[in-house]
């Protein structure tokens, strides 16, 4: 029998850490064969390249498709997806893939679901059924919409992409990918690396031995005016903190230059002593980095649902994780220095939190691989009411 | 007070009639002034070009969209879209509107609501929340989730859009503007014009005195290796009813060719002195041609909505539209000549059916422009479950 | 040793003609691989796919590019030639060629060049150094200072492609590979099928064998609004002529509309009891339909060349032609009907012409891939004064 | 009368520079509406935006054109290439110019050429002619066959222009409209501003009061792979000359990464006290910083250009500016240490050269508009011979 060929579109450093276990367990997976696509950000050296930890896992990248349009404003958005449906239509047609998977919300994943479903082919979402504030939550249910199965990774989401019409036969609970790493690092959760030896970066070099925290905080796309003022907010609260303070640089997004032009103006008008900024790190250090620190400050998805898992406290800051599931872990707050630091302040008296396995247990790459080998063949859906 | 600015894109001529009483309203509209954009086979000659209609109907045009890349295959649907979003977005940048307007279902209104949803510009879809079976039942779900305001035309669809998560104090039934179209033509039924002289056309020229019925069936994206044999049967059928038929050819879509060629071989292989062949017709001569005939074969969108309202026996043949709401005036059968041939003549005993106001009563466009004035700009939203 | 892969990028029915002979020669030849890419108008159904001729005459392709952008104004024609570097370069990215190939001078070849050239892949340009009166002048000569080697077809050519500041040694006088095909034509010059029964085509059919007129005329690009008002001219002249014509419609062009709708216009107000319309033709039987006519009239290309060599009497209409070199066959006359007409009854008078090799001896072919093997691979040049 | 409507394409900072004051001629001029459409990496912050000068000077903008494609690679610049095109052509259709300029021959130039060209919209080139190693080279005369009316900047581009076959009464030595922009600072060469103050960027701030050399050393399109030993010759070139340097930043240019890795893994390994690095500076302030340094050192063509009218030393290193005509202020080395430090310390001896008018004599700008507004309007040519 001929092998499946499942076509994974990976645009972004972030979606492949989502995706990452899904790509071995296809890999590995007898009846299935791996054809991965590279494509938007996750190619680009600024944005830390996907590519080159892609690569060291030991995937072979099928096809490597440059679409970004560079503007980091909201006309480039559209138009980098455009050229995206242009490219990855052509990619398809090489490739002739049984199935297409597309991973979560980013903009550009768009092009691969218009792409895959203007071409009857059948088409996999992972981590549909979500809640954010953002342009994300339009692109999430409009491409759950347009696809033929859905992995879902908890089961509010689950849920949710049923009541939106889709045939519950082909809406699974897999639990997210990205849990799945983190549960590996968890087993061996230890200190490998310098990570100002191994990222270089910019700044201060704080001491680490006796606790850290960490902070992400990326502009929210629907208000890319405000993105300054709201990272001003955090920059003051951290600051006031006065402990040892690791800030990795916002994604490529329009509204980053608000971000990154507030990041660069406070740091000309303070010393900060404690902080080191770093681009951007590979995923399985930066969860070590997580499990060791004291907390993640941000409104980094990873704050919801890796460190749900992994029992990292977290400050969540303002609307980007909007209704997403939480565990016990997290702390939701507005773009207010005051608030941001109380909430640090309670983490630090609680310490660690329990963990959630709100968003899988650890075996999500290998049920999606199973899924993907047993589903029935569809391009053809109608809505359930 | 600055007028409102609504951008209305239309990409097909069916969409036109779809929305032209809603542009009358607009342009007439105290508060409003409207930017209408024409892309597409809208644009083109060879489709029957709406451009002729829509000067003629004293419309001005802020932009043409050349965007339809040929190929009549679903890689240039794909890529005809991504031109779209590409063009259309510079659109957006230079006419600056307060709110795009997006029409109905056809593939390439994605780039239309990708542009705007991407820009933050608010997008109002017109004709959301109806059920067909098609690539068009993906598309008008996947555009919901992207649009701000639903103008929708039955009530059913109404209650599929709420179901689909979108805020009901957004979620308008206006009734379809189509049928404000044949509400006006109702008024003044007679034919005042002779169809072979006004459109040309190829065929012979039946006596239309006497009655006549008319075809027009497009080819089903999902199912275009069919597309051929699925005519044939329309064919035999209606050449075995012997009698007067108008027929219209398909819209160009993936597959078009297939229903084409079909046509002109049963065109050689058969002496058809009862059929003449029509391109295109203006959308008011042809609600008088349906008025006044025995009844609408095929599987045309205009028999489930238009007729409707005027009481046109329809044969509605196959999955194309599936799940729409109906009036009295329709009876379903399968791609199967005898099932065809019966529906016909069941039509043929029982005559005209009476009016139903499923899909609105007359004053959709008044509704719409109604809407787009006073509605609250927004272009942020959240699912509501 | 490897093969050297030669990628040769068709674009049209017309130019396949131009290179058929190149192409098989480079794919017999022991040290190269032929890498055949389809693009443009050469796929399209309308007109007359090349696509067709080209799989019977048993070539594999490499890949297909659509990149016609529907319209048939200048903006699509440079916008077809946009989207045609996008597609190329994905191709040339998978393919890795080590020269690329483009043929003459149609406005969508630029798309292979710059593609080519600004990958750094060496670029050879096959009938270069002409002189035409279009848009395609422009074109040819642009095309010349991308190229890194020149395959022209006549001396004449040969020193103008010099005189551009190109190194003489890469500058070599091959003929044109259609003289290859009109050479082997000539050897069996016999008519081996019925026209009207193989090519459909519409109009009378007029009886072929007491002699008969072909004509071939293309609107001129930098002239269109004139396009109606050129063929009347020729219509008219032909019409008086009274004697048996077959009549090509002309290639997609901006103005084709225009050439077309003369045609059309002017069959529907005169019986044309001589005249037979094709739409395409293959390149032999075209040809053998032109050894066994009185001659060829309008302004295509090939008037100028095959049947210089074949020795057909040809009259030759208005700018599109301008500084070819001619063999003893071509009358050139102005958009004139009395001229046209004149020029076809001196032909009439004279018959048959000498066969020419001013476009070669029929082995262009053959030294085309000899070149290709052999020549030192360079993308780098400089102007030589 | 109507005003002739030029519109000016400016893709590149150092292209602004080159055409500034044919941009305010053309303003200032009775007869002309100047239409500046804005570009290519002319829009991004990375590449020194060329935005905020052009507004700075007091220039409206037309229209802005985002169609850099990411990837900095040699099919990226394809693309970027042909995203121009498909933008372009929108563009010029929205303002109808009378003439379209084109500046130089950067890569994404041909963009602009092809658009209007193809459109039938006369298309004057400037600074064509001229004799460069790099993908430039191919660029600058393949425009010049597509151009109509020629304003070249030297004597033997004009020469060069006219044996390429173009018309003389079409090729005009008007001077290089940078050289304006120099001889206005040279009326005013004091230093007026502090560079590490206004412009920021990183390294040491050596004391500039004893002298400087001011560094410009950009990748050739042609020889990427070696950009990153190319610029490692220079490097230490200039570290062991042991003077202060101001050192800018690369283009954005296939390469531009080896040659700025290079940069950065040199800080790294040596501790640079003598160095500054700049990103960019505005062209008034860059040439104030050119009039009171000691020389230049790299490959940029302000060397060879505006440095020849102004005097000052030039250190040229490798073949980008390869046959360009010179002044006596440039000594020719190749990427070489040693031959690199003996060329500074040559000039440091023999101090400031003669103004040479080689690129014109400071009134560029005034004739080209003189022309643009004379000039009979022609998009149709024919070559020379």
């Amino acid at each position: 029998m001929n092998k499946r060929k499942i076509c994974v579109v990976v645009t972004a450093r972030p979606s492949y850490s989502r995706i990452m276990t899904a790509l071995q367990a296809i890999k590995e997976h007898p009846d299935l064969e791996l054809q991965l696509v590279v494509a938007a950000s996750a190619l680009l050296d600024r944005y830390g390249s996907a590519i080159n930890y892609i690569q060291n896992d030991g995937f072979e990248i099928a096809a490597k498709v440059f679409n970004v349009l560079e503007g980091e404003n909201l006309t480039a958005a559209a138009k980098t997806t455009g050229i995206g449906i242009l490219e990855l239509s052509t990619v398809f047609d090489n490739l002739s893939p049984d199935i297409v998977v597309t991973v979560a919300d980013r903009f550009e994943t768009m092009a691969t679901a218009i792409s895959a479903s203007y071409m009857n082919i059948p088409l996999a979402h992972v981590q549909g059924g979500e809640v954010t504030g953002n342009i994300d939550e339009k692109v999430r249910h409009s491409i759950t919409k347009l696809a033929d199965y859905h992995f879902v990774a908890s089961e509010s989401a689950q849920q949710r992409v049923i009541r939106l019409g889709e045939d519950p036969e082909y809406v699974f609970n897999t639990g997210c990918p990205s849990i799945d790493l983190a549960a590996r690092i968890l087993e061996r959760p230890d200190f490998n690396f310098d990570p100002y030896l191994k990222y270089g970066g910019v700044g201060s070099k704080p001491d680490l031995s006796k606790g850290y925290w960490v902070v992400m905080q990326h502009p929210v796309t629907t208000e890319i005016q405000k993105s300054r003022a709201q990272i001003e907010e955090t920059l003051h609260a951290v600051y006031n903190l006065n402990e040892p303070v690791l800030w990795f640089w916002p994604n490529v997004d329009a509204g980053a230059d608000g971000t990154s032009t507030g990041i660069r103006a406070f740091r000309e008008m303070h010393d900060l002593e404690n902080f080191h900024f770093f681009k951007n790190m590979e995923p399985n250090d930066f969860l070590r980095l997580l499990i060791n620190s004291k907390g993640l400050i941000g409104n980094s998805s990873v704050g919801i649902r890796e460190c749900a898992y992994l029992g990292v406290p977290v400050v969540n800051i303002g609307s980007r994780q909007n209704a997403r599931d939480r565990g016990h872990n997290v702390l939701d707050v507005n773009y207010n220095r005051d608030q941001i630091f109380d909430a640090i302040k309670s983490h630090q008296q609680n310490g660690k939190a329990n963990s959630s396995h709100v968003y899988g247990g650890g075996d999500a790459g290998t049920k999606i691989a199973e899924l993907l080998a047993s589903l029935p063949l569809r391009f053809h859906k109608t809505i359930m009411y």
